[in-house]
């Protein structure tokens, strides 16, 4: 019973991560955040890594979730395949220390041609699920380096498809010919949608983004909206994916607000109404649930 | 009529450069090659590099051609409208000396939506038309870091569209997650025309090249495969682009044999017969046809 009296959650991602250690109440006591992703651990440093965890929340049962469970973090916690719900992720734990330190495994997808993987996004979708944030038949849109659509049927994650959105972006802005044009901030408003338009369209990427460039050379565009043109452009090819895989109804766009911002303006263009949610809180709502089936 | 004795024709690239020196009788008399591209001159320092090559090749006049004419480079050369034929190209060079060394300016495409910009490329499709080795109304695809379909008309450049195909697999392969996966080298053969394929029907790229990675990290795709797939996937992706420009007809594929042909074996698939020519002989072609031109 040792979960009940509280525990700590990590969401440990490649290049971050974060903690919090949640009381018996359920509530937040106390929170850390930190650079140290998966990545910047070396080779048998992950004992220390979650040692200065507990140094700092507490002594407390641990529940590790993202990419510290890939074949690049702490151990290796083999996918559960789709549908999955939190029952199938708790029954296949990896217990880095049985009882008391758990990594959750990610989900993957195989059928036919298709193939996805996940590490971390689980959490979130079927812990609103979980919550009752949003139906047990969805579609959840959760931007990010790789933006992940996710159908939820009957509470399970049924199928998803991986987008490169936030990577592409990262590419062009930090390697790019487009890299002096993308130094800016992407916002919303004209510049935005125009690129979501173009992407909605289905031009072609390669073709698009060289376009960028030429029109602020030959003065057809002002080179402080690229930046936001460009977003725009990628997420439009995104939705594109993204709601050939939708069902009707409304998506749930769930992230980091100033992601979920853009891809429900971007929705919004698309004529889908889109219902904004806070990843950190759906994490901590599934990383709650996951506990109570541990017990 | 000093041209007329010899002249040297420099390709001068963003990171390389490569020069000739044409004797009076037309033929390659010496050449040079070496990776002082546009980007490591320092600023004020072409004089300089020009004049090493003068000393390497001997003092004649000189004819530059590529990214040397850009606001990158020695002088900017402004760029001629489409649509544009060697004798618009003459009469717009940009003259760092008079009569004795010359920038050839790119070519601008400005049409309403439609906004493109090519340097160098212009020289060596010019140059195969003037040789006789295209015909006056004819599509090019030209291959490299960024990919330019030409259409011709009337022995002139009508208009063209960049593709940054090139570019988009170094990014890739250079900075990105599939990075260790596109270590290899792509080659013709059934990854690459099974990527082909899927860029051919229109796959989005940012979530196809993500599953580049998913079908490999579960077994359904060998990870020796994944260059050629990745290569095939944007290629036809560009195929989907130049095609919808293309007229009727073969295409002319000109540039670097290792890409002509990858381009040439993409081309097969989508039923379209391709003439594949070497790029350097077309650019050389170009520069002699200008130099007539000068005198």
């Amino acid at each position: 019973m040792r979960w009940a009296e509280g525990f700590i959650a990590v969401d440990w991602g490649t290049t971050n991560r974060r903690a919090w250690r949640i009381g018996a109440d359920g509530a937040v006591a106390d929170r850390m955040e930190d650079d140290k992703g998966v990545l910047s651990v070396p080779a048998g440093g992950f004992g220390h890594a979650v040692a200065e965890i507990a140094a700092r929340l507490g002594d407390r049962p641990m529940l590790l979730a993202g990419m510290v469970g890939s074949n690049r973090g702490w151990r290796e916690a083999p996918y559960v395949p789709c549908p999955a719900g939190l029952p199938e992720l708790a029954g296949r734990l990896e217990w880095v220390e049985l009882g008391r330190i758990a990594i959750v495994p990610g989900v993957s997808l195989d059928a036919g041609d298709a193939a996805d993987v996940m590490r971390g996004e689980e959490v979130q979708v079927l812990g609103a699920y979980a919550e009752g944030l949003i139906g047990g038949d969805a579609t959840v849109c959760h931007p990010g380096t790789h933006n992940k659509w996710i159908r939820l049927e009957d509470g399970r994650i049924a199928g998803f498809r991986t987008v490169m959105t936030g990577e592409m972006f990262s590419l062009l802005s930090g390697h790019s010919i487009l890299a002096d044009l993308l130094a800016g901030r992407a916002a919303p408003g004209p510049a935005f949608e125009a690129g979501v338009r173009r992407g909605l369209e289905g031009a072609e990427l390669t073709a698009e983004l060289f376009s960028v460039r030429a029109r602020v050379l030959l003065g057809k565009a002002r080179r402080e909206d690229a930046p936001s043109f460009t977003s725009g452009l990628l997420i439009g090819a995104d939705l594109r994916t993204g709601l050939a895989l939708a069902g009707a109804g409304p998506v749930s766009v769930m992230g980091r607000p100033d992601l979920t911002g853009l891809f429900a303006a971007a929705l919004a263009l698309a004529g889908r109404p889109a219902q904004e949610l806070e990843g950190e809180d759906a994490f901590l709502c599934g990383a709650r649930h996951l506990a109570e089936l541990i017990q």
